[in-house]
């Protein structure tokens, strides 16, 4: 296994000169391991049939689909046959919830509050549907995040309710959820179960058996595997109607010819996964420690402190200073973060997962996201908090000038 | 610009000490450019960043985009504003078909009774849907694989008809279908027309205008770019509803992190389809006149002979002899073919298509088919027609005894 060797990612970008710039946007994607691509780079020019053909190049393509899939089994406790090859975490999620609507009488759709947008607004389009409306029931969180169990109860009392997604972690807080106790008790009103394991996976244990849900969706692209290969593993008793329809490729859940390199990069990251994720959440639990630290001592808000989060998530705010400035700033200085939700393109707006946790809208102005990985390190992070604390001081200053 | 140097595909499969093998299945996939490749791989460790980040790797990664969609665009003659980024073919098909349907109210969809399963299927679940349904009309061909344009008027004033998708080339015969006609005819009736040209493209000229479609698909992997990125490209005034929800991404009909490495080949595949296209088609056409030839001399059924087809593609039978079994025998023998519809991985029965042309059951199993690409040679054509009359004889004898 050869070990991650990370390159200076966004050369060619001018940042002022400096030599080293540091990568904290991990909830937003990471680079592709170099065993991840190792593996991929024979199915690019040489063992490049197509999985479909019957002759000796596609089906080398197959075995390697194969492989990839009893790999993304392995990783979260369940058979191949469960898993439903997909492009992305948004198509998978959206798979799911599109999927089962089209196979069950509208009812009612529970979601959490801070769901990504390809869980929300694919769980919105189901209210606008013309074919009998469902009727979209969003779970509040508390101040922290965190879903309240008891009201899934009040909720499938409300109106009857077939589907539930509640993601595992949030992207943004990385906030985790109690999405066993969740399901236990959708469970008991008959509803089918999915969660949005997109951020948890790589970052803490995923096993689907013990998270009792009927679905789950992981990505590569999150945890050092390519971009273009995701999965939706599910219950095989479900039934989903397709999103994309044709050769009825993936149990004819998901037509279309498979991007094999994708599919077996995807496959060796979520064996490293298991590999690695005991000692990654060591190492990387000790540098988000080092980092609230500082933080807290320049006065910082921290989101959701005091839940269950990430290891490798910090979400916070220094009052007064806005998020977008801080992020731009910083990119100039040799750091990657996020401010607000940064997967959503066009929608580069309030965070509508602080708003749901009732944080007031000048401070979710000043919201900024560091996630972590394995090619950070504490020193990085003692970097950061001197750059930052200089930003700061900067910005300040301005503000007190202009006023 | 790097030449291409094709690898030996396949490796690890046993094929009885062959020292060479020759690909000549291109209509199911092609191997990856060296350029296509070179311009890919940056973008899995060094720019890998998310496009939607707002810092330099995201930057990066979102100009590596933006120039994509250029590239894609200047090969069909649009603006990079038309082109919709897809995983695949298959979703780039089932999007104009879903999400025109997903807007209009429902009528009649027409497509030709030889499409691929990713648009008959899509057209299929059209007529199932409880929000209203559409009738599907198919467009009947004649023996030659052609779509009878006189039919397109029958097919409008039998019932009113918002949606027509004709394919531009077959993928099993390569027979080339007077779209720009159909559409001219389509439109008068006020439908909006697509073209599934994910074979045409790259095999003769494509360009969007000249067409006189709302939209059309076209797929890397078939043109020598990566498997996992394909374009709609369309009319702006075409409104459609998505198949993926989230974050809004490609103008709001395409949510999910955008696939890099596999767009950015994508774009260089489309620019080398510009550069290359004309000395391919004399080459390749030599090829086939050689092959077809050859095979006439054997008594083979050519399908499609007469039609003007793709200059790679040769879809024939040796009456008597399964085509199965020829895939099977010729690979062995270092050939990789297709028998029937090769991009149906679940549905290795009869061909729809040779079926629409009214070919009778017992000669379509028989069918074989043949399509060349760059890394052919004719040398490699003369072996072919070697080893299939030495192998046809063979199972002939065989039958024979048998009886
Ligand atoms: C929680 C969560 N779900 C789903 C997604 C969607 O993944 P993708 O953008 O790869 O489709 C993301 C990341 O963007 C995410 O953070
Ligand atoms: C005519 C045609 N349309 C669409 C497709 C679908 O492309 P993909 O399998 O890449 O999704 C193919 C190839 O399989 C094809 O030959």
């Amino acid at each position: 296994m050869s070990a991650f060797k990370p390159k200076a990612p966004g050369s060619g970008v001018s940042r002022e000169g400096i030599v080293s710039y540091a990568y904290f946007d991990h909830n937003a994607t990471t680079a592709v391991d170099n065993a991840v691509l190792d593996a991929m780079l024979p199915y690019f020019q040489k063992d490049y049939g197509n999985p479909s053909s019957r002759h000796g190049p596609g089906l080398a393509a197959r075995r390697a689909v194969n492989q990839a899939r009893e790999q993304v089994a392995a990783s979260v406790g369940v058979q191949p046959g469960q898993v439903i090859f997909t492009s992305g975490g948004s198509e998978a999620n959206n798979l799911f919830i599109q999927g089962a609507a089209g196979y069950l009488k509208p009812t009612q759709i529970v979601v959490s509050s801070v769901e990504h947008p390809c869980v929300m607004r694919a769980a919105q389009a189901l209210t606008r549907n013309s074919r009998g409306s469902w009727n979209l029931r969003q779970l509040a969180v508390d101040k922290l995040g965190r879903v309240d169990v008891a009201d899934v109860d009040e909720a499938m009392l409300e109106h009857h309710s077939g589907l539930v997604s509640v993601m595992l972690a949030n992207n943004e807080t990385g906030v985790i959820q109690d999405v066993a106790g969740i399901a236990a008790k959708a469970r008991a009103y008959g509803a089918w179960v999915h969660t949005d394991a997109v951020q948890a996976f790589g970052k803490i244990p995923v096993d689907f058996a013990s998270l009792n849900v009927h679905a789950l969706t992981l990505s590569g692209h999150k945890v050092h595997g390519p971009k273009g290969a995701a999965a939706l593993i599910m219950d095989k008793r479900l039934l989903l109607k397709p999103l994309i329809y044709g050769g009825g490729h993936e149990n004819g859940l998901r037509s279309g010819t498979e991007n094999v390199p994708a599919i077996v990069g995807l496959g060796v990251a979520c064996g490293l996964v298991k590999i690695r994720i005991a000692e990654r959440t060591a190492r990387i639990s000790a540098m988000r420690a080092q980092l609230e630290q500082g933080l807290m001592g320049m006065g910082a808000v921290i989101f959701g402190l005091g839940a269950s989060r990430l290891p490798n998530t910090c979400y916070f705010a220094l009052p007064g200073i806005e998020g977008d400035t801080l992020v731009v700033r910083l990119d100039k200085a040799g750091f990657a973060v996020a401010s607000g939700a940064a997967c959503s393109s066009v929608n580069p707006g309030r965070s509508h997962v602080l708003e749901a946790m009732g944080v007031d809208a000048a401070l979710t102005r000043c919201a900024v996201r560091v996630s972590l990985g394995d090619e950070n390190s504490p020193l990085q992070v003692e970097n950061f908090l001197g750059a930052l604390s200089r930003i700061a001081e900067e910005l300040t200053r301005m503000n007190t000038v202009l006023i």
